[in-house]
Parts: C-alpha cells; structure tokens; sequence
C-alpha cells in the first residue's frame, strides 16, 4: 500500500475532507469498545460470569493498538518535521504518541495492580479528542470557547466569591458544630465536605447541622447555593449569546 | 351521520379552526381519566378501598376507545391514502393507528403480568400528543426545536463533555475507594450510580465517600456539576434569546 | 382628623407620592411583626421560654387590626363605589377586606386547633402584597410578568414535557422495583414522591432504587432532571433579555 | 529605602502599574498561606502528625504581619489625609487599618477559645480584597455591579418571592406533618430547615414528609424550588447579557 494513502488514513490533519476517515472512524469505534470492555472488567459480577473472555478481547484490543501504532510510526515519515531516525524519534516523543504508547503499556506492566492498571488504560479514551479534533464539532468548541475567553475574569471573579463562600461557610459550621458532633465538623477541612455539599446544591445529607445555630448558618448557605449557580450560569448565558451573535454576523456578512 | 363530518371532528388536520374539534377534546379528557385510573388502580391502598370500581371504568374506558378506534378505522376513507380495502390494511399499520390499537390490547391479554399490562396502558398518554399536535402550542413547539436545532452541536459538545466528567470521576473514586467500600464502588459501573447522583447535583447519599482522598475527588466532581448544569442552560438561554428575536423580527416584518 | 386625609394614608391607590404612606408603612411593619410572633409561638421551646409574652402580644395586634379594620371600613365612604350603607356592605365583600377579616377572625375562634389558627393566621401576611402593590417594585413586576406572559407557550411546554418524564420514570421504576422495595415503589403514585426528588434534583435519598436495571433508569431520570431545570431557565432568560431590552428602548424613545 | 517607594509598594492606589506591586503579591501570598495554616491547624490529625510545626509558621507570620503593619503606619504619612500624628491615629482607626489589626490581635488574646481565635485569624483572607481592589478584576467587577444594580428590583422581587414560598411550604408541612413527627416538624422554625433544603434543591434528606398529604406539599414545593433557581438565574442572564453589550458599545465608539 502506498503510505502517503496511509498517512492520510491515520493522520486526521491529512484527511482533507469533512468528518473523519473511514480508517479514525474504525479507531474511534475500537477506542469506544476497549474503553467499554475496560470498565466492565472492573465489576466482579461480569468477570465472574464471562471469566476469559474480557482479558481475551484486551488482548485482542491491544494487539491492534500496536499494530496502529507502528503503522502510525511507519508513515510519520509523510510529515516533513518527522522525517528520518531522528524524526522518528522526535515523533516518538511527541505528546500525542506518548498517549498512544501509555494507552498499550499497562498490558505489559505486570507488577501493576489491578485498578492502577485501569487508570491508565482509560488514558485511552483521550486518543478520541485527538481524532476528533478536525470534525465537525470544531466550529461549536471555538464558539464556546470564545464565549469562555471573553468572560474568563467574570468567571474567576464568580470562582473567586464561591471559594469565599466555601471557607466562610466551613469555617461558621467549624465553629458552630465542632463540640457536637467532632467526627464530621472537628475542623474546617471536614466541614468543607459539607460545605461544598451544600453550596454546590447536591446535599447528600450524610452529615447536616443538628444545633439551632448551625442549622440557620447552614440554611443560608443552601440559599447563597442558589447564587453560586445562578451567577456562573447567566455570565455563560450571556457570553453564549454574544458568542453566537458575533458569529452569525461574520456569516452573514 | 355525515361520514366527512365525523373525519373533521375526529382527524385532527382535517379540523382547520384553531384549537381542537369538540370530539377530540372530549377523547383528550378521556384519555387523561383513563391515564388517572391507571395510575390509581396500581396503589394497593385504592384497590382495597373500591374494589371494583376502577376495573369497571377501565371497562368503559375500553369500550369507548374500541368504539373510537372503529370510527376512525371507518372515517380514514376520507384520507385519499387510505381509501379501500388496501388502504385500511394501511392505515391500520401506520404509526399512529398502531398507538390506538396497543392502547386497547392490555386489556385483552390475560397472560400479561400487573405492571407489564400498567406499561402498555400508559402508552395512551402518548396519543395526546398526536391529538394536541396542531394545537396552538404547534408554533411554541417549533420556535424551541429551532433553537435546539441551531445550537445542537453546541450541546452535543456539553453532552460529551458531561459524559468524559462522569467517567473519570467514577474512575478516580473507583480506585480510591474500592477496598473501603467495595459493595459501592468496587467497579466502575457500580461507581458511576454515585458519579450521576453526584454531577447532575441530585446527592441522593445513600453512597458517599469516606476516604479523605475520595473526599477531595468527590468535591472536585461536585463543584464541576455546577458545570454541567450551567453549561447546557447557558447554551439553551442564548439560543432561545436568538430563536425570540428571530421570531418577531419575522413577524414584525 | 379629616376622613379624607386618613383615606390618602390608607388607600395605597389614594397615595400619590412615590413608595407607602407613613401609615401604611407601619402597618407593614405590623403585619411583618404579627406574622413573626405566629410563627415563633408554634415552636414549643419559645412557649416555654416566654409564657404568655406571645398570647399577650397576639391581643396587641389584633387589637390594632381591629382598629384598622374599622377605620378602613370608615374611610371606603371616600371611594365613589362604596358609599352608604350598601356602598359599605359592598366593601366588606370585596377581596382585600374579606382577607382583612380572616385575618382577625381565628382570635375569635376558640374551637379552632392551634395549626388550623395558625394557618389562617399567616394569611395576614397576604395583606403585604396589597399595601405594597403600588410600591416601586409595580415596574419591575410588570418586567416580570410581561415576560412571563410573552413566553407563557414555551414554559408551559416544558411543563408539560416535564409531567411527561415525571410519570414514565415513576410508572419504569415501579415496573422495575415494585418487587423489592413495595413500600417505596409499590405503585406509581408512590415512586412519584421519588421522581419529583429526582428531576428536580432535590435529592432526599430516603428511597433510592436497589437493582441494576432501577438504577440505570434512574441515572438516565437525573440527567434529564438537568434539562428540566435547564429548558425554563433557558427560556426565563431569553424572556427577561426581551423584556428588558424593549423596556429601555420603550423609555429611551 | 526612600519612604515613597515604599508607599508606592504598600499601597494598591498609589501602584500606577497595571497588576499588583510585587511587594503586595509576596503579602497576598503569604496571606493565602498563613490562612492555608490555620485551616489546616483546626485538624487534630494535622496537629499530631507535625507538633509544633503549625505553631511557629503561625509565629513567623504574625511577625510578618506586624512588620507589614507598621510600615504601612509609617508610609501613612505620604498620604495626605494620614499626615503628622492626628493623621497616623485617623489612620489606625481606618477600616482597613482595623482588619490589618484584628489579624494579628487573635495572636496576643491567650484567654481566646481554640475556634474564636482561628474566626477572627481567618479575617486575613479578607485583606486580599483590599490588596486586589485595583487588579485586573475591577473592570470584570463593575460589569457584575452594574449589571446586580440595574436589575436590583427584579432580584428583590424574586428573593421576596422565594421567601413566601418558604414561609407557605413551611407552614403547610408544619400543619400536616406536626403531629407525625414532631421533632422535624413541630413548628415552623422547625419546619423552615426542611423547607430551604427543599426550595434549594439541596435536599439532604435528614428530614422528610412521611404522610401522603405531607409528600404532595413536598413535591409541589420541590417543584416550585425549581421557580426558585430558574427565576434569578434568567433575570442575572439578561442583566449580564444587557451589560457586556453594553459594555461592548462602549468601547466600540
């Protein structure tokens, strides 16, 4: 096969038309499927029921990832900057072949334990964004993060008041509940657990103030929660619209 | 009764004043009653007071929708597509026809377990929707599908972006706490219940982590859900913004 | 005194000056002050605490809305619609004086229980929005309900697809964890209490689904909880941005 | 060292430079750390792991504090309004001056508890605020201001709302479930701290209705809870989205 129909195959720069290469495309779904195969692995009861089977298919999986990889090192050559040993080297060193590398290594290092190992195999699912990057979304992630840019000191100041919020909140409750109940309010880093439970409006309710003083704290910062969403929100909302104005005015002009 | 008569009352893009024809009004509230009683007779509690009764409206309930089923089956003539014999066979397989038919079923097949039966009965619901679908709600309905429309890549991305979340944070605490509590998060699939709990800012609390480690990861996902709800309201807030302006201007012109 | 001038003191509509009569101002106050008193009498320790002191000044506030009462009732004669003594009965039937009366009468009800008493008690608080209803926040309210009104199709289209998810979710978790948890999910109406918590991301967590195929259910119900909260907010936004915009161009003509 | 470099250093209004002075960043830092200190002193864990350590990095920067102290006494005098000794006591008795005071007193008040002392060392975050007045953030900050400011009245509106909605949910679950569970919710107080974790959304489950009339008012307090975030969220999104356009304008001509 010729390797500059390769190259341009592999290397989602190359591929000049829109979305995808069939071959990405393939990868992509082979990525999806390891990744899946991956977490399933991680449950007892699965492993118990297909014993073999999942480490067969990881075997499978991996095997194409090397062989994608050599095939990825082979037509680097297309590439003026990776052109040579020393390109190739170059290359091998290069932020997104490095990622191709870690995602195929926890196979062979066996000393890992069970669930480090599955932290760097889920590595793998990042080699998605590479391939991705010159799809059709790219447009909808410059727009928004555009809309980001613009507003990015709003949003630090907004970051800002809520970490405020947090560590005074934290701090009353501190004050507050320590006698009472040690375990969950016996200094401020245990009662930002709950701090940041209740400020980000989740609320899992495994531990809540039981004295008058600190169910009054508490009930404001639940409605101060409202403001720490409320505020980021409708600084987004309103950059999305600029956003979005802008660039449908660029269109039509 | 004239058959052209009763094909407006009944098909509703045949009634062309605004709102609905007094018949299908009419079947609207039935099909509501009947949805009540559905819903009613699956309380242990109802069925011991008034036993009886609500198998008995469920039995008219019936009848009536078998009565408007035949009515329709014979007004469709009036449709040019679904003249004849052939054209009834039709008719009796499109998609809406088909809702009509498995809304009267459940009642006919004895072999169908309490709540499998509960399901297929609450499929009537959805011919509401059919009912209402030229309503004056027809230009609201629109005016939201554009803007989702223009913007949906926009929030494809914040999808993404919520599921990779998701992901990693089931991950991390999957590695953190698996040993302590491993009938919670002794697998990703089974972490990934406290992820969504976490990120969508629900907290039910019935798993939460107890590691100090877990603890920080657990916070961190926290205060990123206030993201993924931000995100994607911020992004329906502009489009709406555009989809309103856009509407008037049409009309203002 | 003149009958007129305590008619422009109590009238809000009579006051032609900007924000409350003086009079009415105190009444407020009053109000707020009768209304904190309920509700710190039905705690039990403050009964204890400072007996009688409540009772005591319950008496001084219905005394002083008595006197208020009658003192309405004397200046209506100064509003062409209620003068005489049929112009009068006519007052006393009118909306604002009823909810004035109910507002005395639970003193005077002995057989009434003490959380009944109380909850006629706080409708006196009502009569806020009354006094206020000519303050300066008629402008920004009318803001409000412009937008509320020009969007009224939308939202309620999202109420509606909200009521759709809230009871497929209740009627899939009750056909998934009927059997196991029948307390919880034993009937549609009873699995509603856990799907309002979910979708509005309340979160209680005082029932939860215990099976594999109840908690996917409920994961795909709490990320869908986002786009309900996320479709109003979306479109208050949009609306309030419309609304204020033409109000500025309105005043800027 | 000439005493008006020095002022120009110390002081944030006298630094003509855009940012911070350097020798004000190594005083923010040494803010974020000595606060980072006494967050973590309130830990037993962190106090037995290093004795000792924690207590002198307290004593090294309370030195510091005081150094800071008194050459920002001595640079007073550059500042016309802080000239000759009735200045420098003006000039003591300033705001700012009062913070910079109370963060080191806690260090000399031995007769202090454990937690009152660490509230008032934690008044040293607050002097990043003054510190930071003339960053990069000002711009961001009036832009907030402005836009809070322009629609203050529809904020109070929605804040006045969601405050009779509190009160009302609270009452009616009061009445309802009092007699069921009368340490959740027997009186108002009582029932409030149920009601702000439900109108919030927060949710943290410690106390829930558990008679059938008491779930009805729950959910449809749940359900207007969402009112409650959606409301100034969307007034906050216009306003923002008014102000940056705005914003925009004007600097556009």
């Amino acid at each position: 096969m010729d390797r500059s129909i390769l190259h341009r195959q592999l290397a989602p720069e190359a591929w000049h038309q829109p979305g995808l290469s069939p071959l990405n495309k393939l990868i992509c779904i082979l990525i999806l499927l390891a990744s899946l195969v991956a977490i399933l692995e991680t449950e007892p009861n699965v492993r118990r029921l297909i014993p073999g089977v999942l480490s067969f298919l990881e075997v499978v999986f991996v095997s194409l990832f090397i062989l994608e990889y050599l095939l990825r090192l082979y037509v680097a050559g297309e590439d003026p900057r990776y052109r040579g040993i020393g390109g190739r080297i170059r290359y091998v060193f290069s932020i997104w072949a490095l990622i191709d590398l870690v995602a195929i290594l926890p196979f062979f290092l066996g000393f890992l334990t069970h669930s480090n190992a599955f932290l760097l195999r889920l590595l793998r699912i990042l080699r998605i964004l590479r391939l991705s990057r010159l799809g059709r979304f790219s447009r909808a992630w410059s727009a928004l993060a555009e809309a980001l840019n613009a507003r990015v000191h709003e949003l630090l100041l907004s970051v800002g008041v809520a970490a405020l919020l947090l560590l005074f909140s934290s701090a009353c409750l501190y004050v507050v509940e320590a006698a009472e109940q040690p375990e969950a309010f016996g200094s401020v880093p245990r009662a930002l657990w709950w701090s940041i439970a209740t400020l980000t409006t989740v609320g899992y309710g495994d531990v809540t103030p039981i004295t008058a003083l600190g169910k009054i704290f508490a009930g404001m910062t639940a409605i101060a929660g409202i403001g720490i969403i409320a505020m980021p929100t409708g600084i987004l909302a309103a950059a999305f619209s600029d956003a979005f104005q802008n660039n449908d005015n660029t269109q039509g002009e």
